[in-house]
């Protein structure tokens, strides 16, 4: 079966999903719409698909699905249209960044049985689900402790804070989402620690830039993650999960893996310096993830609940920043 | 401009390169070629090109280069019914096994200013290239001493053997290449080591499964090569350049880089097991840098003159282990 | 100057002491005391030295120095008895399981201008003095985040953790310094969690074994430390601290550093199983530090001070669990 | 049993092993003789023990074995000296430079029933030996293929190299044992490649400092020597076994191991910039190897046999190099 797709965005995002899409033998980039035509139209020759508005690829009887990749507060609203015209969704995170609408969203998708999955890429990432699927054979034994390290190249402009939410709703999140795939329980607990180190224009608007977050389940398994806007030697993302039986790692990629050897010591190139191109992978996977899921016929994961849990973590980490305490989940969901 | 492209052969290479030419931007493959209609019929249907014959190829005027991918021993007949029409040649190395025949088409070639790349896909390595680049930088100094070591992950049928001219001819040669590629001076002096290792009957079709080489240029810059056709944890491909000033290395690619730590020591899955999957972006760039080339009409390399030198040295490999000494090259060539 | 130097407690880390204290071309050791006989006889044999009593090593006129080794709760008492008496002292860790009794302690060191050096040894590591030596030639710029993993081989007997005052201030208590030793400022919050997810009989004991501790000082500067009573790969030690212009790291050091790849994948052996053969060379550096010190007549460190605080900081993580907030080092100290 | 030591040979690696014997518990360093007084003056006062002559310590009732430390050209006489005084003898490398004189002093030594050790301290360093057990484990089936990489910080005075017999016979010969120890069969073939890269004071004198050999055995076993006298980051010391199952290999060693990133990528420190810190436990170790078999009763290797092969072993090499072809062992010995 070929899914057939429509493509909300036509963005920087909005192209990686279209080369996803259109690489995926069991798939077809039927229509592509963007507020702006020129960036539709420049999909719309690479890939040999039409120009359609939202409104009409919602109508259309050749379109199974859809991947929205439109601004951020669009998202729910976008959801709830296409789920309700009986198309399948595939939605970058986060939903909305309020808890209570992305509830009234998911109560929609599920009043209407819809198929949403949301954008967590990192779980589709080849290092980090070979960490799972090694937990997974039993070989670590049961997950004890999950550390999580995740740090930007450089911060993003101060404008973009204030649309994101902020580090933990922005950022925070996708590590979140990790410790929830990983630990294989559901947190429970929730304290987090905040500092503005890296520009003091962030901490004018409010926000943090360096942030640590540890985390529990009911059972007792921890997280911990470290998180900072800035990292001059590349895009730095490394898990590591220990367990009663041993531990599991994944480190960190570069473009070359080569070493210069010098008076002044071994050299290793910088990492990666962009999400694109360190999630390249991981962004094809995750297109392939759903299409496989609609095409089976078995549940897309990550879920909208995906989407709400996490959001609801990084809610928490905002509260205990706030009241200098451990936040239990109970009060956030 | 956009190269226009025909591909003669639709095999497991020919598949590589047709993903490459239609991958880039300034390519489009008009026609395929192959003995085997449906292969050629598979390939037409996925990219959206025709079925043409390899003379009507040959014929195409909206064809400007083709990528030869069939048999060995059509190679040379290929690359001069394709020159004399004309059309820009990419060719799956070796040109012929015998150094007689390369000459002369190489002579055809020159006669008609063909342009001539020939498929030595490990140049356009990333890794391999910054490892190149590197050394452009003067970082390491003069270089001095390189090594290379290349094992299959295992050995192939005899009968394959027997088609191929052996392994320094068929494995070998990509690191006499290499070597040459690294050195930055013509070799003058060839020594090698072979012993039947890993399979019998490899030995008794007159071949060998294990050599070691010394090459050496005229101001003393040296190279080892070792091979094997057997390797367990991988597709074992690395290569050091060690000069005045320093050192670099490229190690080894895997398909994933997690790390598993127990009680029985810390553990990372083996390589790569097959060299498509190890030069899967090695294969795209060679293809990529022949359309550069053709683009910005500049000449193109590896060219036919890198493919009979290289065969050059597999058989000063061959004559030195037959004669147990130091070969020259002005003996071969 | 030869240090001269008497050895109370000629037990497993006695034996350590009394090694460094002979391997010092500075130093001399003249007597060693025990409770038990056989065992001050077994190093007086060893190394040529004389067996006393604590208190005639007190009295000793060619006795400049002593090293404490005793029980815990002898340390405070010796070290008020030693230092009356004029002698320089070098005590393990802790001074004493109260932080009441070390500030009185510290009171009498201070009354008669005494030297006291603590044991952390850790402090001495070659791989971790040279992350902090790195530190101090400003290469990573500030100090933003430190990251500390640190996991035993096994737990203790659930006898010893009564004795020790618990996994904080036993265990963390070496990581704790090592976070003040690197942030280059005093942590002014501490937040705690901790499970028992080793051994149920450590929770009915009324302690945990996995623990994590988030540090934050006045600039904001941010430290995490991930504790384990188990880890099946040997004893985890690491080190990471993330500043303005990048970062510094001290891995893991195994007995043998040899790779061995098969069809299974690469696999390097095993850390070091035992805080003694991992801290060797830390154990003789802070011996030769103190003789250094006493020799210079400059500050020993680390100071009784720093060994207040380090159990300042524990107390601070006992009480933040228990509480379930951030607990301000001002409520401790 | 304690074994009682004469040490011959007060200079630098005198004293190396003067701290290996006196720092193995089943050993005592009786006395030391130096043709310099003051350098045997030295080491009697920091270890306690006597200064005698040689031919005083050859007639000590209270000596049972020497160390032979003394300049090459005295190595012979003192070796046939002392194996006639029934002392057991430890020497280092080599015997002599020439092959003749070697087998004569090996025949007395065999006339005497005497023991003798020889040197070649890398077969007792921590990695390689691990490297030999894990062959001998069978993890990594039959030995195919032995690769060492062995490069010396910078190049010796030109003098140096005048009395050492060149670098095959000073340099490479560590390695020729080495690949002796791993290859697990007598070579049979050797074949060498040599160059002046580094030094043309070197090639004046009539020696190389850039050399690479290949060894073959009967069974067609291989192994490869890559030897330079510069290496600007330090003392380059690799092996690599590939075997039939698998392969293991021994990485450097560095005095620190701590990783700095920054924007200009991840950096490690240079290696171990001496032979003597390189390999301090070696030095140790073989002192104790030799100290145990004396004690047992058993063998010591390795044996004055394994310093003439080694030592042959370079004979050819030389002869390869000047020949221009494989050579054959049954030609030297």
């Amino acid at each position: 079966m070929t899914v057939r797709f429509g493509l909300l965005g036509a963005g920087r995002i909005g192209k990686v999903h279209a080369k996803a899409v259109t690489g995926d033998a069991n798939a077809k980039l039927v229509a592509v719409a963007d507020a702006f035509p020129a960036a539709a139209q420049a999909i719309a020759e690479q890939y040999g698909c039409e120009v359609r508005s939202i409104d009409a690829i919602c109508a259309s009887a050749d379109i199974d699905a859809v991947v929205i990749c439109t601004p951020t507060d669009t998202h729910a609203d976008l959801i709830e249209q296409f789920v309700k015209a009986g198309k399948a969704v595939f939605c970058e995170k986060p939903i909305d960044l309020s808890l209570t609408r992305v509830k009234q969203c998911l109560e929609v998708v599920r009043a209407h049985k819809g198929t949403l999955m949301v954008g967590f890429n990192r779980r589709f990432d080849p290092h980090f689900r070979a960490v799972r699927a090694e937990i997974d054979t039993g070989s670590i034994g049961a997950v004890e402790m999950v550390v999580i390290t995740s740090r930007d190249p450089g911060a993003p402009p101060v404008e973009y804070i204030a649309r994101s939410g902020g580090i933990f709703r922005d950022m925070t999140i996708h590590d979140l989402d990790m410790a929830r795939f990983l630990l294989g329980e559901e947190v429970t607990e929730v304290v987090a620690t905040a500092s503005v180190l890296v520009d003091p224009a962030i901490g004018t608007a409010g926000d943090f830039d360096s942030v640590q977050v540890m985390l529990k389940t009911a059972s007792g398994r921890q997280a911990m993650i470290s998180n900072s806007r800035r990292a001059t030697y590349g895009y730095d993302q490394r898990i590591e999960v220990h367990g009663a039986k041993g531990a599991v790692s994944a480190e960190n990629q570069r473009p070359v893996s080569i070493e210069v050897a010098t008076a002044a010591g071994y050299t290793r190139p910088p990492l990666h310096d962009f999400f694109m191109t360190r999630y390249t992978e991981a962004y094809a996977a995750e297109i392939s993830g759903f299409i496989a899921a609609l095409s089976s016929k078995t549940p897309a994961t990550p879920s909208g609940e995906d989407g709400l849990i996490a959001l609801a973590l990084a809610e928490a980490c905002l509260k205990s920043v706030a009241e200098g305490r451990v936040v239990k989940m109970t009060e956030i969901l």
